[in-house]
């Protein structure tokens, strides 16, 4: 699965991916207008105007981008319609041919993890039939309960050719309280890092593993660090833009050969039309302004890993 | 919230939990059959199947517990129909007068967090309307992203009552992978939970709080340390029974009131005409079986606790 990814941001040249976390707040009135006048101001209301924002949004940029990452809390927060629109998202991105990071952050021991890697990558059996439950193509997963949480998602990987991205170092502020502990004068995310590398070893597909790592654009010293301690594994990179991080902090994600990293923006690019930059655009058309914050995205990107050496002139 | 636990554990004497985890290979074959009949075996077939198998072993049960612990995962696995059998889970299980514990192990940082909070536990507004999502009483959350991942599930127990268990020390075999690693010769499960024990503070019901911790029953030990850290948290303890957790390792867990701590089955009780010990039931009376799983459980623990001077036998 990797290597589909790997090909798709090469031919786009975009290693980048947009994150479909639609708060109702960012979703124009209009369409929250339509959508209540069909469905009342309701959970169905609400799932309706998420999933109307998201099409129009992804009808408009699918051919830039090679992934889109819904964050399911987004929708989970409306109870059964949200998850019902999430289901919507996901297959209406497989169906534009985009390839669909599910950022789930599950993690549980044994048969619950198995559960959920079954539910979001891989397939149920029921009688003699089997069933994709959500049907993503990677998902993040949190490492606090160790191997027996990993375990059971990297399994499915393996047999389903699916990938994750486990959680190392996130990007919040207070993502030291537990990651950056020191243990033997090593931080726990650097710890998380090595077991991470050795996951990835065991999941290789081609030059990069479908085991891959999250670490946040806002420590980029971090990044550094833990791009040479997973070589193997690409790290998707949350964080760009309305959290913080430049384009300049991506350099260090990056391997020496222009791969190893998917850089997220969720707010930047879905609310683009709620920014001064983008106002032109107006509510009326706010695809049309989330399409171009993924060109201006992709260019401040390509630029600076040019600057940066990471990829050269005549590759953009 | 956390008082409503302690009066319904108080007045039934039972300082346990069910955890209603149904796989499907629990499930008896003629009630799978009737779901599939009426549904096929589909998605919608499993869910049916899980719904009834959780209803009938509620039915049987729910005047002898104070609170029952979906885990999601086990629903989720089934896409959209699995969610809708875990909403009428809860639904019902509310309805029958029992808490609900969502094992839901959710954790991410902001807004994000925040949705799965209102989701959960809360509300969400959709125009001038406000409605809950899955309506759960407690939730499980991981604290690897720190507090910024914590604090927006706390507020919402502030606002709507609600309560947490936070994951310290989990129950299985990997979990010292990270959880165990030296912190300045502190172990971080005891780092976290000191940190439980500030977020615990902060959020008190009558003599408890509403901020609660996991600590898996397997280790005793950690139990012990664990309870003097977090003096006024609840800890849910997983890993009784199947896992290998024994009543006499519970006592640790438990405060000199004899309160402070609750006892997850899933397994034993669910699954329990499956055991040799309860198999005169037949598959027929698979509710009768798991009753008296739970009466047995209910007596292994009361007695290891006057054992043991938690409680005493006056008071059982």
């Amino acid at each position: 699965m990797i290597q589909q990814l790997i090909d798709k941001i090469t031919k786009l040249n975009a290693p980048i991916v947009v994150g479909l976390d639609p708060m109702l707040n960012y979703v124009p009135e209009h369409v929250k207008e339509a959508a209540y006048e069909e469905y009342g101001a309701t959970l169905e209301g609400a799932a309706e105007a998420i999933w109307q924002f998201n099409k129009a949004i992804v009808d408009q940029v699918y051919d830039l981008i090679p992934a889109v990452k819904p964050q399911i809390a987004m929708y989970e927060q409306f109870g059964i319609p949200g998850m019902i629109a999430f289901k919507k998202t996901v297959d209406y991105c497989k169906e534009k041919g985009l390839i669909v990071i599910g950022d789930i952050k599950r993690g549980d021991i044994g048969s619950t993890s198995a559960a959920y890697a079954a539910g979001h990558l891989g397939r149920v059996q029921v009688g003699i039939n089997t069933f994709q439950g959500f049907g993503e193509d990677f998902a993040t997963v949190n490492p606090y309960l160790g191997s027996d949480g990993v375990k059971p998602f990297i399994d499915v990987c393996k047999t389903e050719d699916k990938g994750l991205f486990i959680l190392v170092k996130t990007s919040n502020p207070s993502s030291g309280e537990f990651q950056d502990q020191l243990v033997d004068q090593t931080p726990l995310y650097e710890l998380v890092g090595r077991r991470v590398a050795q996951w990835a070893e065991d999941c290789m597909d081609g030059t990069y593993s479908n085991i891959g790592a999250v670490v946040g654009a806002t420590y980029p010293e971090m990044g550094r660090v833990l791009r040479k301690i997973m070589p193997k594994s690409y790290i998707l990179v949350p964080g760009y833009g309305a959290q913080g991080g430049k384009a300049e902090d991506l350099i260090p994600y990056f391997n020496e050969d222009g791969l190893g990293a998917i850089v997220n923006s969720s707010r930047g690019i879905i609310a683009a039309y709620k920014q001064e930059k983008y106002a032109g655009f107006g509510a009326g058309h706010f695809g049309e302004a989330s399409r171009q914050a993924v060109i201006d995205m992709k260019e401040d990107i390509m630029s600076a890993l040019v600057r940066g050496n990471v990829v050269s002139a005549a590759d953009r």
